[in-house]
């Protein structure tokens, strides 16, 4: 890292974002598909997400940086380095929310990353890599879970975009909104060996950092996730007259299944977490006998091999559940997300970040799903959390105190910094 | 009873229906809302419904009885007795079905009824009652359970209907296709002196008589219904990052609550029945925490005081479910048909013409409701069941055989005769 030649040397430890640049974009983005509960809703690809693109690009060359967009609907600033063959660290996160979502969620990652690279440019520092901000598409997975970030690090199986595509003119017509078009998603991946790493910057989304009055966590893993859609069936009757012994009652079998699916998670103390998050049943009256019982199950765990366990035990438990009952059972696995480890250097600079600041920290695992998930497959990956109050997201209510938001956001700051620097070793 | 003065004195225990005519008939109307898989859709108003009311109205008017209908859309065919001061004896049951539904249900009873009614005209036989042969309207509750049967018995709670009405554009539309208004329902109110006895011919539903191969059941009693909506409610959140210890899942609470219902049920051993028969959950997607879960749950019982104390056992029983999930849990009765003992005289009178007719028989108790249920509350009733093969009802494979059919037609027959006669003290 050296200074650039017109300004004076200066000691970057004091470096400091500004605040209130940061909190003026914030405003205007939370404006943007602002709902009348305090909330927003960008859903990826929506008219409100597409706005709030059109304006993130407009920061970008307003602050000097090169627009760039690539085949999978990511959005990017990028501040070239000078530095003979640079490579790229990447730093961002993703505009668009959950349907009436709140304002932290993904947003601040994306405007932090965004000031901190206007902070370092104004301060007339010269990075040893290329600084790209990054919007990445469909973080939700309004459509497809991780798009963007998934498609620049070639984690897409394109027969199952093809399939989404194929079935759903919904997704098509959103795509082509936004000027993607599937078969050239492809195009979107990145060459390895020309980024450097990647760091994200999130709201927590527990309530562990708001709790323990602790102002940062600090990405050790994310955990993977396995989400099974499990169909009991059975057959259908009238409720009053028939035989006892004669009924093949889908809904008791998935009923049984919800309560040993938690006692799994409960029994295993772990930091398995289990989810039971949507049940139909079929016909659904009450006079007639459940006939089929659709179960969405997912399995979070930060290693990867206890969560293929995890997964084969919840299939062992939803046959011997149908089996109880006399009913057969079919699963089909709808997503899976393999577990992601941060890597150390990052770790290591975000922790000696943390550590200059004088901030408090903590180390964490994510239960969440998020950005870095592929890009810790693909490059040195890293994440900043910052206290959610209450632990609330993904309702209007989501909120984070502005002084932890700014001391994220310099945590960030730092990190880059001491990259560029290259981290020392702790 | 009397012979009609040109008929020649006849031994009445030799008579029997027309099996031929009544076949005639069944082909017939098994035509009208025939479904591809063989079986029928003639839900309650429907134009399939009109349809088959208009050609048994048809009938009637052609076996030469009087045409009847009453502002609760009940259809009746009845054949007046010239005997001073007579009553009614009412035979039939219904002609509408479930959607899908099969060719027995309901209207097997009202086919033969009135093959009955012309086996006695065409036999010249006086009966000292009107007969009447009766199709009640919406039997199985398309739009309101056994609008027919309530209505002429003066067992519907005219707000209730308001407020169906009120809500419900769909069965207003369906009421006034059909000439029926709501504000005159309470008209089709009879006075029970007028009425002295009412049998209902019904396929079994369950699968007993089938098994055992006995061509005839008597009821003797009718379970009581009681139906609620149980709505679980908890709290949504992060399926990922919700604190354990903080999650409000109410579906946790709805599936416990599942397998307990039938546990109750399973350790009464005394004919309880329960069946869980809807399961909503809000949201309802895999990576939500469900935070409302809405659950229909009905008991039924043949004895009320036991009806009663199982639907407060139930309601318990959710309670303590939804405690230990820390969820809030509300009930609505959606429903409630009070058990029903059907008369000795009719019970009798039914045994009587088995014997004579040297058809075995079991007494039995009906767990499906019936129009026969509002009757007894009114007048003596009492349902002669045949057998329905393998129990099966409510589907297009729904089959009774012929021979039993015709045999049921003939207890019916010979009930009548019985209860003309004065039945027999047994």
């Amino acid at each position: 890292m050296v200074m650039s030649d017109h300004s004076p040397v200066m000691d970057t430890t004091t470096l400091r974002i500004n605040s209130d640049r940061l909190w003026d974009d914030f405003l205007v983005l939370s404006q943007i598909g602002a709902t009348s509960a305090g909330g927003v809703s960008r859903p990826a690809l929506s008219l409100e997400d597409l706005e709030a693109r059109a304006w993130f690009a407009d920061c970008v060359e307003e602050a000097g940086f090169f627009v760039k967009d690539d085949d999978a609907g990511n959005l990017s600033g990028v501040w070239f380095s000078d530095a003979p063959n640079a490579k790229t660290m990447i730093i961002g996160s993703h505009l668009d929310t959950v349907p009436n979502g709140g304002r932290y969620d993904g947003a601040i990652g994306v405007l932090a990353a965004l000031e901190v690279a206007r902070t370092l440019r104004d301060a007339g520092i010269e990075l040893p890599f290329h600084l790209e901000v990054i919007d990445f598409t469909d973080e939700e997975g309004t459509w497809f879970s991780l798009l963007g970030s998934r498609g620049l690090t070639a984690r897409i199986a394109m027969n199952r975009l093809a399939t989404v595509s194929g079935a759903d003119g919904a997704f098509r017509a959103a795509l082509a909104r936004a000027g993607i078009n599937v078969e050239h998603i492809h195009r979107a991946n990145r060459d390895p060996e020309t980024v450097c790493g990647f760091i994200e910057l999130h709201i927590e989304q527990g309530g562990t950092l708001d709790r323990l009055g602790v102002p940062v966590g600090i990405v050790d893993g994310i955990v993977g996730r396995a989400t099974n859609q499990l169909t009991f069936r059975g057959e259908s009757g009238h409720s009053g007259t028939t035989d006892l012994y004669r009924r093949k009652d889908a809904l008791q079998g998935a009923a049984l299944f919800v309560t040993r699916a938690h006692m799994l998670a409960h029994d295993r103390f772990d930091g398995t977490v289990v989810n039971c998050g949507g049940l139909e049943v079929y016909p659904g009256t009450f006079n007639v006998i459940p006939e089929r019982a659709t179960l969405l199950v997912e399995c979070r765990h930060v290693e990867s091999d206890k969560l293929i366990e995890i997964e084969a035990q919840l299939l062992e438990i939803a046959e011997e559940c149908a089996s109880s009952y006399g009913l057969r059972m079919e699963h089909k696995r709808v997503e899976y997300m393999d577990a992601a480890i941060m890597h150390t250097d990052i770790v290591s600079a975000i922790q000696t970040s943390c550590e200059q600041l004088e901030l408090s920290y903590r180390m964490t695992t994510s239960y969440a799903g998020h950005d870095a998930q592929p890009m810790s497959k693909f490059t040195r990956a890293g994440m900043i959390f910052i206290p959610s109050v209450n632990g609330i997201s993904h309702t209007p209510e989501e909120f984070t105190n502005w002084e932890d938001v700014v001391a994220g956001a310099n945590v960030l700051l730092h990190s880059i910094l001491l990259l560029a620097a290259g981290a020392p070793p702790r």
